[in-house]
């Protein structure tokens, strides 16, 4: 498969199909959190307001419709998903110290460092209140592991910070864990009332996609700017985080090129000069073209996978969010 | 029941009984919180030298004993328990931004805020891993309820900072949140497989029992010095926490004394000399008294709920647990 066979999808396409579906998400997800302590509920609606856009619950959804569903539990189960997923945004947020997500404040930024750590502690037992309240016991089994593998990926993302010690087996260690778990997770819970093998072959299509996905918004950190991506352009750079384009990119480096990527790394607050010029070194190189082809191969894969599915319109959207996921944000 | 009926107990003698069952729990925990990343690994080890005393465990099991037990599960859940209880602590250092946890470096000291949060989530969700492997539908209700409740208490904490708007109402939904919502649930989850009235008794026994723990803490703080408790005398005042000694203290407190007490909560460090003088007139106006005697009044009712029980050492030896949680550390 390559590029131009997949469409350039909106999230609109593959919403549109569920979109009543994702409405009683929505409202699940305002029960899940809802509390009567002051401080949390004032979190709570800033949380709602810089929500994001629904992507991993969609894919819940069209998994279940994929496999026989709707499911009765499905919409609050696509919610208890997307709760864990804030609950790891707003964590996420604390431990890189961020200030704004999405264009707006984080919770630690607007708050304190305090709240955060307390309220991702809040949402996600919340998550499991509801997985318990359910009695779904593969869907707490699935979550459960997704959301340890996570913490694991976190631990890795510390790490990810010296261009000579962080390899490409480490970096796809490291976006499995981080990203691609919870959509494999959402994939597998949507289709867990399916046969052994298209269970299993749902999670493995969530798995590609979801590294695809952090393949491409590493990409996107390369290549767009701040007006277009919400957060400036280079800032894993500015963070000294090593991604895809510049491992592929190192080995490749001249003397003088390797200088500049060492001073931005020795630099604890690299400039716009330092971050333009390690940029460039990286296209020069070819690592854009290398992480956009590995998006595709790993995007073929997930093409593959969704052929254990029988033929149905959600098993195309689940095609279709590839085209989405490859081309979104340019 | 006064204070002298209860006679003096330690927690060898509490143990004791337990003791081959305690060392299985160790084991368990050692198993639950394995990983072979490295960074994990060694935090782990670290978390291993500084852990407790295993009061919640012991708690279980004396529980699971009372009600019947010994349960097929009943060490491994103990363990869980313990697990949750280290999650909440590493995450409450980072809040805290706590240097020393029972003598040793916290987590966020020895290595950074950023892996305490990613540590107290890995920790968090090993628990609900091994609850869901488990397959203990009911014990899970019970911590995820537990889990979500010490959040709330959590964010309690962050407003107990305010001696004129923290109200003794606001102490003691905070201390049932933050501490006694899990010591209730490890009586509770020891006794769930014996009869509703029992396991609700053990419930309400827990609480108690875990709010007059808090009680005697906060007191301890002020009572203590630093060779006895591991952390200086005085720490909740430093840090602005308001507890049960100064809120019955301050509606009696005369002019020169709430000036004492204003220019402590006006500095961000306060002087061991305003810290000595506001000790003293908490004191002075029966703070200290009061706090007892509200501790030894929940003993009395945590020692009334056992009376649901039938007979049984296991029983005498929860009722024994009043006389540790009364008299520790003195």
């Amino acid at each position: 498969m390559t590029l131009s066979q997949l469409d350039a999808v909106t999230l609109l396409d593959l919403q549109s199909p569920v979109s009543s579906r994702l409405a009683r998400v929505e409202l699940e997800l305002r029960r899940l959190i809802e509390d009567d302590f002051p401080l949390i509920s004032e979190v709570n609606q800033h949380l709602l307001r810089m929500r994001g856009k629904m992507f991993r619950p969609t894919l819940a959804l069209l998994a279940d419709e994929a496999t026989g569903g709707p499911s009765p539990h499905g919409e609050t189960l696509a919610a208890v998903i997307e709760l864990i997923h804030l609950a790891t945004l707003v964590h996420d947020d604390a431990v890189d110290h961020s200030a704004l997500r999405r264009g707006m404040p984080t919770i630690n930024a607007k708050y304190s460092h305090q709240v955060s750590v307390i309220m991702g502690d809040f949402l996600y037992s919340r998550a499991v209140v509801e997985l318990s309240r359910l009695g779904d016991s593969r869907a707490l089994a699935v979550l459960a592991r997704v959301t340890n593998a996570m913490t694991v990926g976190e631990m890795r993302q510390l790490l990810a910070h010296d261009p000579l010690a962080f390899t490409e087996e480490q970096y796809d260690l490291l976006i499995k864990a981080k990203t691609a778990s919870l959509m494999s997770g959402a994939c597998e819970v949507g289709g867990l009332t399916a046969p052994t093998a298209e269970r299993e072959a749902l999670a493995r299509f969530g798995e590609k996609l979801g590294m695809a996905f952090q393949i491409v918004d590493d990409l996107l950190d390369y290549t767009e700017d701040a007006a277009t991506t919400g957060k400036p352009s280079g800032l894993d750079l500015r963070e000294h985080k090593v991604t895809l384009p510049l491992i592929h990119a190192i080995p490749q480096l001249g003397a003088e090129e390797r200088g500049q990527l060492q001073r931005l790394m020795d630099n604890p607050e690299p400039t716009q000069a330092e971050i333009t010029a390690v940029v460039a070194a990286v296209r020069r190189h070819g690592g854009l073209d290398y992480a956009r082809t590995r998006a595709q191969g790993l995007m073929a894969e997930a093409d593959a996978d969704l052929g254990s599915l029988r033929p149905s319109p959600a098993r195309e959207l689940l095609r279709a969010s590839l085209g989405f996921v490859l081309e979104r944000r340019h």
